[in-house]
């Protein structure tokens, strides 16, 4: 039975959120799911849940890494943390996948210690499918490595499109580089030469993507730098909700938008959703040698739930094994 | 009067709306008009249009930029361009302001030739104002320079804050910087080196902002590099036109939230304009020893319109003056 690692101990309501959406998930899929952290804290909130007690266990681990905490910090000296032994137990094969809605910085750190990047892969890189107006697209990097070289971008071009190809069974994907402009010519150093990477690899690369078409689904796989593909997913997160509050302003100020409101509530929560990562079940970490899905934060019990459904399927496919495969046939 | 020069030839449907735009402003506008581009096109639509024959004037200029050339190439090459005679203009003191809806990268690019920077600034940044929750905000730079130091972002910071006080009429306005975290120990090399610079400048300085912190308000003036925040500004508007086809898809799906729709339309179309800056009057390009707007490439009339009326009263401010005041007060 596939084993699934959750991180009981992150994300803004941990662990209660974490373990109610790990024992819904024991209701109603095929898994072992084994929740890492505080034992007693676990077991206080399992007690008030229903659950399916053949399928979860608990693994302790007495140190928390908090969402604030200094990650290479945090991860080098505890030891004991719920990251540092989920991590741990994909290293020993105890667990296929483990999921974390907890301090990014400190998955990837302990990832890329004690796990190691693939043979070939020099940093890893989280990528966030979501959808578009045309076809799905995922953004890699959102930020786990934000000094870039431009063959780490080359290489989220490969692992992103990996994932489409592999996971979401896309049969020819493609990719594309973002940028302040779609001519050849635009962009940073960085992004100058990466292009260049891109262009004489053999990838099915479609050239810049601009932010502007970014929603419009120019490419599968959208590549950028951590630290921009960061503030390009928190702004639009941002945005919606500002939106969806700006929104609820103009609508209440007049009776019949009012009722307009009323009625279309369904509508805005599908397109909120819509944009809600953790609806999808969180971003894969690729690059490492070993399982890892990065939940969101604010991730409610469902949102916990889907990413231990989507981690089901993500450990049927020998996605590295291919990503290493296709890295061998790019020209660089 | 104050006299406004406008690039005729410059945004996706220019000549056409930018004439329009500039006739309308005529009608209401206490301004002298001098639309630059070639002449007997302007006059074209000029003589389709209703407009105050007293307020409008043309300024011949026989080539033009188109809105994908090469910035620096262009400029140096198309001497008689609307953008280049525009800027000129600024230069003989025979315009008060510029503006312009055509290549951003061309007419910083003629600025920084022509006009210089102002004494002690070593690049010009491009501000956007927005709404956001609480205070209206603006965004800085986004995308006048793409190679900046922390020393860059410092003078964004005194040139945003600049036009608050005393554009904007803000006593006491906030300045934080982008980044992907709010503690301290985040970000690259860039922004911590940046985030010293502010510490000690003496500035109203609250720290890092979060881009998932930018629509609540968090600071008058957030900093950013142009390449991130060109990313930012056009991510959002790629996102709010997705989500109203998506809320259209969704909406239209059944039938009471097609009439919540039909009720609610207004609203819809009251937030899209709160982010569409060009409602607001364009961006202005801080840091060059002259004045320019930059209005968005996809301005309407209306757009032209306002940004013409912005224009009308940034002009009775000493802004250069106070920003080189302002930047002698800090701490370096």
């Amino acid at each position: 039975m596939i084993k699934i690692a959750v991180d009981a101990m992150g994300g803004d309501r941990a662990p209660r959120v974490v373990v109610e959406g790990a024992a819904w998930a024991s209701d109603e899929l095929d898994c072992q799911i084994i929740l890492v952290g505080k034992e007693r804290n676990i077991k206080k909130f399992l007690d008030k849940t229903d659950y399916n007690k053949d399928r979860i266990a608990i693994k302790n681990a007495i140190e928390t890494i908090k969402m604030d905490d200094p990650a290479a910090i945090s991860v080098r000296r505890k030891k004991n943390s719920s990251i540092a032994v989920g991590v741990e137990m994909l290293k020993k094969k105890e667990a296929d996948l483990f999921i974390s809605a907890g301090n990014t910085g400190a998955v990837v750190c302990a990832a890329a210690l004690k796990l190691r990047t693939l043979a070939g892969i020099e940093r890893p890189g989280i990528g966030v499918v979501f959808p578009t107006l045309t076809k799905p697209s995922m953004v890699i990097d959102v930020g786990a490595n934000i000094d870039a070289t431009p063959l780490h971008l080359l290489h989220y071009g490969v692992m992103g499109l990996a994932y489409f190809k592999y996971v979401l069974g896309n049969e020819n994907p493609s990719v594309g580089l973002l940028n302040i402009g779609h001519e050849e010519s635009k962009g940073t150093g960085l992004i100058k030469e990466a292009h260049h990477l891109f262009e004489r690899s053999g990838m099915n690369f479609v050239g810049n993507v601009e932010a502007r078409d970014v929603y419009v689904g120019k490419a599968n796989v959208v590549v950028c730098e951590g630290f921009v593909g960061n503030i390009l997913l928190k702004v639009t997160e941002s945005f919606a909700e500002a939106s969806s509050e700006f929104l609820k302003r103009e609508l209440t100020r007049r009776l019949l938008p009012k009722i307009g409101a009323i009625l279309s509530l369904p509508a805005y929560r599908a397109i909120r959703k819509k944009i809600d990562y953790s609806e999808y079940g969180g971003a894969p970490l690729l690059g490492v040698d070993g399982r890892i899905i990065i939940a969101h934060g604010a991730s409610s019990a469902k949102a916990i739930k889907n990413a231990i459904k989507a981690g089901t399927e993500y450990v049927t496919h020998k996605l590295n094994k291919h990503i290493m495969e296709d890295l061998g046939k790019i020209t660089i």
